[in-house]
């Protein structure tokens, strides 16, 4: 794939500055218009082989464009910060925000092609990664970004000249070293694996461009089109995206899965006081000893709490957390995104708040917040939700994969029940700021939302992040299962039971 | 100064209950409300000895507010990430927004408290430390946080005690070490140390108090009540905060100064184009030398641009950042601040920006923002740009003493010169983005502007950072100059000259 770009095409250096002007003046304007809306990111890839100009394409980017809205992330070896999360995290943390070019120089593309030539991963592993990069910038284009991928290409021959006539020259030859002797030698795998990564992620929204890096006139005009043509690019149209339903990337739904209506209405024998208290005791005992488990120093957990209004997700997260040291955890209330959220992809602000090693982060409401309230509320496109149940299990599963410990509770209580707590809540003064005009609102909408509970909990119960559904009705004996099933969980991830 | 704290005072088990619900209740209240308002944020430092109840402190906030607003802050030793910046900046990463409570155990008198025990520092360095807490602390006051500072204290029988008894408890004899044991032979240093310490910093807008810990309900009902105190607090009042001018605290004014007005007015001759070029080409390429100077691997540099609209500042960038490598640096363009940087201390915004090892931050305008438009458009109060000063005084000093480069330019026009180059850029389609009515605004505030400006560079001019005044009306003089000057204080810096 990559040698049909060795075209050997050249442009003179006349020709160069004869275009050069009006492209320049083009870009300017595009980026300028770009910035005033601030509507879209713009992610452009720079990769390509040695010494094919990769370096100089960026620096020539910078030449052209208003340098205050371009940055460039150059992602080294990952720092400890950055081993403590997901492989995804540090690109997640450096993406451009609405209005800006985040040129990145090595990316998602780097890992994969480097641990494939090694033989570090198996094909099949490496296409599996594949695939997660599509479905990555998949939803960066559905988010609104512009997706550019450049490949500066720089054939073998051209390698091998280039490296001699650096050698040639003395101000030069301290650059050649027995190392940059050595990477020609993989300089067919390179093409074969990169190639074979290239061709399954090329995608009518996120192109590859193959450029043909020998000539540095022709190369940089050929950048300054691609990139033109990319900022005018429309933005997706939200009507014709909606796909068909799909199952779930990370696995079958669990049959077993109580319908939501039953779990309601279902209630056992009320706990006595004494025996709830007693519970309590013996749950949180052993969360507690859970908690302070030696593997947890190196994996971090992540819990999502959501249900209606009222139905207890604050008292139970209370009831996790006093069993743990306040140092280790952090509850994240869920509501509306600040600014800088808006500014970017819908998962960004639950990645931002992802935990570092031997540390909880519990969601008080969380990442499915886009298929319900955003859903029934009409706050999001129809396509938009659509895409979300795809991408949030993307989310849990690339979690997973890092061994995070994720686990998910749908608290459900009954309408009636919902009534009964949002007046007890008016009756009591330190609760009072608890119910607002909102609440009455969406507690209208019950129907809706159950509509969307249920789809929800069937697209997105996984067999690795399977959802935990807790009859909440009984409050005390919703807290003691939420216990008890998280520890249940952590067992299970922990590999003790 | 500690000791005084044991007062052997002891509340009954009975007591403790009957006082502790109207206290919650009155907690969670006033937690309410100031979420509600959005307007504080609240630190709360919780420090003491060994087995004072620090954690049990901690844990029991945690059961009477809603922990969703709590967040503790527990910094072990500095991350990589964090060693690369200055010592405080672990502290404004973890500062919570307005709204939000933040519990720090461990905190910024922790260092100074270990290094003087050891040795490490001198008592002078020590006290300097000392007035450097005591004018950060100042500073989130003044910016509304609401500063409690607990030190929980355990007499030294007290202790002993504690530990013979944990010891003669089979189930808690594993708890005590041998390093306990040497930590009780610390027990006077410490006392020493912290006593003077805290001594230094007990400020009446951000006190010490000491709560004697060794009645666990004792200890509870006398930190809910100190912290129910705190949270009503009022806000300070912006109108009697006017403090008299103080010389800057990093070093004098350097009497060589010139005066802005004859600044803009002084002239040369005009650069031939050809000249220009050849200079240009010859201080890039020292800077882009200096740029690899090995000592930059383990310090960044940070250069701030101020001028009034039109000076040159985006040229004069360019002509800097042409000569770095594009993954080296990033242009911070400073304009409005986000919500979630306006949920902070002013100088947040640029704490977050501090670049690693290696790399530069270029600010297109800066934290001077608040003495320059913040001042002349009364976007903040009388107090709050009179504070700001020595509040950027002390935020340069600390890059400083970080061994961060810190370089800011002043680029002078003539008021004519700017009119010119207004009408000059409506004239060019591509820089007509660049003109808005703000600015015609701004030009009409000029005079206000050039006393802002003068102020500015006499009370923030120290002998660290030192303000490099550019003669702007001559476009290409400036970038030459301002380069010139660059170089000359990145060699200063690298001991180079």
């Amino acid at each position: 794939m990559l040698e049909t770009a060795e075209t050997g095409r050249k442009v003179s250096k006349a020709y160069y500055h004869r275009a050069l002007p009006a492209l320049r003046a083009a870009l300017l304007e595009a980026q300028a218009q770009l910035f005033a809306q601030q509507r879209r990111p713009v992610v452009v890839l720079i990769s390509g082989e040695d010494g094919a100009g990769k370096r100089e394409t960026i620096h020539a980017l910078y030449e052209w464009m208003d340098p205050r809205f371009l940055r460039t992330v150059a992602l080294d070896d990952p720092t400890q910060e950055e081993r403590e999360r997901p492989p995804m995290w540090r690109y997640w943390r450096t993406l451009p925000p609405k209005g800006h070019i985040g040129i990145f120089s090595g990316s998602w593309y780097s890992d994969p092609i480097r641990l494939r030539m090694a033989g570090h991963i198996s094909q099949k592993r490496f296409e599996a990664q594949a695939q997660r990069i599509e479905r990555f910038e998949t939803m960066l284009v559905q988010e609104g970004a512009i997706v550019l991928k450049l490949w500066i290409h720089l054939g073998k021959d051209a390698q091998r000249r280039r490296l001699h006539a650096l050698e040639a020259d003395p101000r030069t030859a301290w650059r050649v070293t027995p190392w940059h002797w050595e990477r020609l030698k993989t300089y067919d795998k390179l093409q074969h694996v990169a190639s074979h990564l290239l061709a399954l992620t090329h995608k009518p929204h996120a192109p590859w461009v193959v450029v043909d890096g020998e000539d540095e006139h022709y190369r940089a005009l050929q950048v300054a089109r691609v990139l033109l043509d990319a900022l005018g690019a429309p933005m997706p149209r939200k009507q014709q995206r909606r796909p068909a339903p799909k199952p779930p990337v990370a696995g079958p739904v669990p049959k077993s899965a109580p319908g939501l209506a039953q779990l309601a209405e279902h209630a056992g024998p009320a706990l006595t006081q004494r025996r709830y208290k007693a519970e309590l005791a013996l749950y949180q005992g052993r969360l507690s000893e859970l908690a302070r488990h030696h593997q947890l120093r190196k994996r971090s957990i992540v819990l999502a709490l959501e249900g209606p209004d009222a139905a207890g997700k604050g008292g139970a997260i209370r009831r996790i957390t006093q069993a743990l040291d306040a140092r280790q955890f952090q509850i994240i209330p869920v509501a509306a995104p600040t600014d800088e959220e808006q500014a970017q992809p819908y998962l960004w602000r639950f990645w931002r708040n992802l935990p570092r090693w031997g540390h909880w982060r519990v969601f008080d409401r969380s990442w499915y917040g886009r298929v319900l309230v955003e859903r029934v509320e009409g706050l999001c496109s129809p396509a938009d939700w659509e895409r979300a149940y795809g991408e949030i299990n993307d989310f849990e599963g690339e979690l997973v994969a890092a061994r995070v410990i994720v686990v998910k509770f749908w608290l459900q209580i009954s309408q009636d029940e919902q009534l009964r707590r949002f007046r007890a809540r008016e009756q009591t003064a330190f609760k009072r700021f608890k119910i607002t005009r909102e609440d009455w609102r969406n507690r209208a909408k019950w129907q809706a939302y159950q509509g969307a509970i249920t789809e929800m909990v069937e697209r997105t119960s996984t067999s690795k992040v399977p959802w935990d559904l807790i009859e909440a009705n009984d409050k005390d004996g919703a807290r003691l299962e939420i216990l008890r099933r998280l520890c249940q969980r952590l067992e299970q991830a922990l590999a003790l039971s």
